[in-house]
């Protein structure tokens, strides 16, 4: 099993149908797969060789998109920067992965001074924006212009693919290790699951692809051998306009962006009725805004996945059918075709149906590694099962509850308190917009319950009376012993709550 | 990925629901993975460790299922014995696979004298019918209930599965390595085409599942998560009576098995409206033939596959829709999602589209090699490709047609006669039944094109008559020189024409 296998069999099935449009630019898969055998024999005239990392520091496109084909098509290791990090962050994971090239576009190339200097391993830099080219850089299209096509070098296996940096939220930053077979693994099963995108649709990408969240639709579309339509960021009205131009047929979104959309002015101006399916992740849907979304999306079926960067993004699916329990829809789904799911007590114990432990999870797409860390691998990975960090149960049909993070849960006077529990009872005030609960050291309960809140436009809700709401819906010793307002709460790329930055800032 | 992975989620999805029908006896998930535990446990205490193989030569049976399953819990390998072989040949395959254990059923029992005599490798014999346990054999149920459950193994990934004996049309048996990757790849591609058995649905066995043919579909029906009903031979009264008793969804047949259900003069006394799809494969099917079969099987939609043991049973599949071309109807269908397939000539080079060669495939199916064999291993397996060893062609929107096995051709004066092509058109004569078309040496033309006929009951057409009407069909040279008539042809347990033996008895 090899990334590039998908392109090769959609250019043997359909040359001439659209692969990539980005912004005018359209693409054919044969123009693609061209392409992308020139920009890898690019790579290959930079000195870039088996296992070599290709560092890509750029917001979406289609160049994005080719430059996932052609680094494994070169035998190289792909390794997508969060763009959301600083500078110094950025060094770190570069150095840190010895990547050889960086890839930037126009927004990031301004980095670039900062990088070469603290990055001593870089060795050449490519320019894949639509600007001047800077000086010093490498342009790309003059790349895939003036380069000698190669063969696919097809490896695959379990070899390594790319290097995926984690941990926004804990500690420093991981080197997520995929090989090909973890890759295509997941758009296997996936697709096998049937839950998502059918074959020939086409995809609209307004999340970062540098994220597994994003990155796992774009894999399982270039199996299902389907169009990308690429979007550098995330705009209500483009993509809206969007999906009416190109008759978007599938789109991967976090709750909170379907929100952002169901929000908007000018939702009721554009046909969104191309969208057959939605993947989202990051959390559970409620049922208000599912239902807020299904009169949106009238064609509209939609799947919840739980995942992450470990499993090369995808570990259950709450199927389309599976929303309409409203029970169900407090779930993560179910383990998908590839996925084997258990919970563990802390010595790594079975627990029985219905018991909370820590979500572990095996099969063919779990991370080879972090990249350089043995000790944390081997905290991760336990014979062959990945120790996920969540805290979850199972019922007794397999659906999974996601109670908390194992990191975010407080334990106060000895007692466990999930603050995923207790920010959903802060949530259900109506004076609140988003809050987010952590543990703070405290001298008498060993952690005190902390809730941030962040008020709804024009509401002046005092802490008492959250408090008080907190105690008519769970157990009194769960509520907050103290309570904070704050404008906004930091998130990820990923759309999560940064508890951890949270909490540093308050010890 | 491993092969019991499926069992593991089909149990926390739906422990109740029934995995296995075979007769009167009905089992659910729960119940088989709890025995497939203490049959695992069993072997373990008959000696068996990591690797070893058992051998199993029984016609279809639950047990039969639950012994492909308790293999690789044990950390074992199985090894599926051709039922139709003679003693010899099987004697050959134990001795070659160093089997240690034999598991057998009523109908295989009394080889087991010469077997014991002839391998002398053979550490312990399972029963597993349903009538008395032979001397000096281990009774399966016995096995099952003293047994303590172990916990399975969960090896997987490149590990070996299962060894498969394949040779009956060519040469000496070979033993096909299949690793749990090729195994499970092969499923969750299947799957991810949606071309076949949907989740949840009854597939009925009728073909002998020691032969990848319908392994292949008991693996995907394993990912998906439906009901296996199993049936010890093909009769097919009895096939109509299950699909109606049971509501048998899914069928994998082979098409002169359609035929013979198709013949049979109960047909419109059985209610067949509950079967949703038929995999079929070995061969293709005729226009009239599925015209037939969709009259019969009115919800039914078909797909046909293209494969081989070493494929882990499948390389294309002709999509249900795909049906509806008639020229496309003549083709093999397109690679499936976890395949890339390439035609070569006899240097190794791709041809350009439309050009007649050697069908070489890859992808995670292809199998490690072929048992104790580099020479074969190496010569089939260049550079990751398969060499198939079949004759074919792609068209412009990738649909392989398979000419014919590249052993099969004829070279008669320095012409290349495809025999499929010969043997289509002698078949198209009203009178004939049946045919198979041989290259015999001659001292003129270097091999002489050989036909063996079996004519219609009643039917006394000519061997002059043959040759005039192929001659108005194709090139006079392709014609065959000389003509035989015999009652029937020798197939293999696949549907397969034993041409080696047609061969090896004429020269």
């Amino acid at each position: 099993m090899y990334l590039t296998q998908a392109l090769h069999r959609s250019v043997q099935h359909h040359p001439d149908a659209v692969m990539t449009i980005c912004g005018e630019r359209v693409r054919t898969f044969a123009d693609v797969a061209d392409r992308v055998a020139h920009l890898a024999g690019g790579l290959r005239e930079l000195g870039l060789g088996r296992g070599d990392r290709v560092a890509v520091l750029a917001l979406n496109s289609d160049r994005y998109s080719e430059l996932l084909l052609a680094t494994p098509w070169a035998d190289a290791v792909v390794n997508p920067v969060n763009t959301r990090w600083s500078p110094a962050e950025i060094a770190y994971s570069l150095n840190d992965s010895g990547s050889a090239v960086i890839v930037v576009d126009d927004v990031f190339a301004p980095m670039l001074s900062i990088l070469r200097k603290e990055c001593p391993g870089l060795r050449a830099t490519i320019f894949c924006g639509d600007g001047t080219t800077p000086d010093g850089c490498i342009d790309y299209e003059d790349l895939v212009g003036r380069s000698a096509p190669i063969p696919d070098a097809r490896r695959g296996g379990d070899a390594l693919a790319g290097i995926f940096y984690t941990g926004g939220t804990t500690g420093l930053p991981k080197g997520v290790m995929l090989s090909h077979t973890n890759l295509v693994t997941t758009a296997l099963g996936a697709a096998a699951s049937r839950a998502v995108f059918r074959s020939g649709g086409t995809l609209l990408h307004v999340a970062p692809m540098f994220h597994l969240a994003d990155l796992t639709g774009w894999n399982v579309q270039l199996v299902m051998g389907g169009t990308h339509v690429l979007l550098p960021t995330f705009d209500v009205e483009t993509i809206l306009q969007t999906v009416e131009r190109h008759g978007v047929t599938g789109l991967t979104l976090v709750p909170s962006m379907i929100q952002m959309i169901l929000n908007h002015s000018a939702l009721e101006d554009y046909d969104l009725s191309s969208v057959e399916s939605v993947l989202y992740g990051g959390s559970a849907i409620t049922e208000s805004l599912l239902k807020r979304a299904m009169e949106a999306f009238p064609k509209t079926s939609f799947t919840q996945a739980y995942g992450m960067t470990e499993l090369a993004g995808l570990a259950t699916f709450l199927t389309p059918e599976q929303h309409a329990d409203s029970e169900r829809l407090r779930s993560a789904g179910r383990s998908i075709p590839h996925t084997e799911v258990r919970i563990v007590d802390s010595g790594g114990a079975e627990v029985p149906v219905g018991e909370t432990g820590e979500v572990t999870v095996r099969g063919g797409q779990v991370m080879g590694g972090y990249w350089n860390r043995p000790e944390e691998t081997a905290a991760a990975l336990r014979d062959g099962w990945l120790h996920t960090g969540d805290v979850g149960r199972l019922d007794k049909e397999g659906f999974l509850f996601v109670v908390d993070r194992l990191k975010d849960m407080i334990v106060s006077g000895g007692e466990n308190v999930y603050s995923a529990e207790v920010e959903n009872a802060i949530a259900s005030h109506p004076g609140v917009a988003a809050c987010a609960v952590i543990g703070l050291p405290d001298a008498d309960w060993g952690e005190r319950v902390h809730a941030v809140v962040v008020r709804r436009p024009g509401v002046t809700v005092a802490a008492e009376e959250i408090r008080d709401h907190v105690g008519t819906l769970i157990a009194r010793y769960k509520a907050p012993r103290s309570v904070e307002f704050a404008d906004e709460l930091p998130v990820s790329a990923a759309g999560k709550v940064l508890k951890r930055q949270l909490r540093d800032a308050r010890i």
